[in-house]
């Protein structure tokens, strides 16, 4: 079923990518214009994706399109969808991918209401530790959980719910605010721990390359992210980033005592926790 | 080629019982005798361990062995050894395969040195996050590192050192307290730090389990290890331990107060020194 009779998507990376070709492949949309910064990855796409229009310009990707699609790196996706809102056609409607939600969802949807375009802020949770086109798939979204924060305009939420819904997501809805505060958790400050543990490494590589095993490895896989996408995340999520990264130094410092202490039973409760509260995500 | 006419494995977990497999394929020992407390194990390793034989008495496994292989877990080591000492013959070698190593060589030493039993303390690093007999397997050794602490007796080492060679392992020489060191850095202290993260889900398990992606389980996938088995190993390499801890902690501190306080260059730095920490882990 056609959804949108055009697409555009703003910003070619890992997301973006792999939306065009998921897509292509769902016949839930007619055309889609595709705009990059980038003349190296507008060369990749024309190549990538054959029968998409990729763009120089943001104003002809948005031309006449149903639905748009912010994709770019989160600080950048305001400064991108003012210049979409140029070229909107009224009663189009335009969603976003970015990791935080409470930042983008204010200043998009004052951008875009002022064109008659109705915002519907999303957060397809389908990221890897490997950024850029080349490693876009049309399988990235399946199984995958999306975040769909409703706006006012109900035929709007509910069509761009449809699209994810129809790319094989588990769609879920909730307020910026509630997003920004469960990203922060699950997503975040993983991420930061992740960065923080890899750094260990950091002067002393050889005996990390001699003798560190998948455990070691496998926890500090996240921190092979790209630094500039990660940053902006943090900076515009920082009080409940913050607040989940200090609650988990003082977590290590209470073990770091306890240890010192020879705290047999802290420690063992503390290790039983982590694992049985582990064990319980499988379930 | 024979190294050892008899071997006797006490403790039969996943180490134990993964040396008593690959042992068995590689005729490097002519018999092997097998101990655990446990009579439910016992039953189990009697029918996984075709062709060895499995004690109820540590004294019967350790009769006229040429290698005693102590792999019960870290803190019962030494009261093991203890007891293995009493039946131990006069010229036998005994090594380990605990995971920290200052505590049990200078407990190990003493106790066998009085019955003229040369102790090689060895770290084999083939630990999995599951436990027990059941997980063993034979090439659990393959390319992995092994420390190896040297004693005075040299020929002991040398047969000690082959033996894990010869199961494919990567041998290195470290004392005992350069490997706690290390083991620290490169094992404990990860260990801690994905707990502490698992720890995050504790009361918010449904949030996790809708939302959580790979990113956090492959980050917390140790801390399902086995709690008494770590407690130990963190009981017994306490101060290495907790100086790493006290420095990530500091880092996640430093790292949430750049957050709040929006310095963009401090973020960035971190995480692109902590990428290409790791990236460099893999070249």
């Amino acid at each position: 079923m056609i959804l949108f009779g055009k697409v555009a998507i703003l910003g070619t990376g890992l997301l973006g990518g792999s939306l065009a070709l998921a897509l292509k492949g769902s016949k839930m949309c007619g055309r889609i214009g595709m705009w990059s910064r980038s003349e190296a990855t507008r060369r990749a796409c024309a190549e990538k994706f054959r029968g998409c229009k990729v763009c120089a310009e943001i104003s002809e990707a948005v031309k006449d399109a149903d639905l748009i699609v912010l994709s770019s790196t989160v600080l950048s996706i305001p400064e991108v969808a003012k210049e979409a809102a140029k070229s909107a056609k009224q009663g189009a409607i335009a969603t976003d991918v970015g990791s935080t939600k409470e930042l983008i969802a204010k200043k998009c949807s004052e951008i875009f209401s002022k064109k008659g375009v109705a915002f519907v802020p999303s957060h397809p949770m389908a990221g890897l530790e490997k950024s850029g086109v080349q490693f876009a798939k049309k399988d990235l979204f399946l199984n995958a959980a999306c975040f769909v924060c409703p706006s006012e305009n109900k035929s709007a939420t509910k069509a761009v719910a449809q699209m994810w819904e129809n790319l094989g997501m588990r769609v879920f809805f909730k307020t910026p605010k509630e997003h920004d505060k469960i990203a922060a958790k699950i997503s975040h400050a993983p991420q930061c721990l992740s960065s923080a543990l890899a750094l260990l490494a950091d002067g002393d590589l050889d005996t990390f390359k001699n003798f560190a095993g998948n455990g070691f490895k496998d926890t500090t896989r996240i921190a092979k992210s790209d630094p500039a996408m990660w940053r902006d995340i943090l900076l515009s999520n920082p009080k409940n980033i913050s607040k989940n990264l200090d609650l988990i130094a003082k977590k290590l410092s209470g073990l770091s005592a306890a240890i010192k202490a020879s705290d047999k039973k802290y420690i063992e409760k503390f290790l039983s926790r982590a694992r049985e509260t582990r064990l319980n995500l499988e379930k």
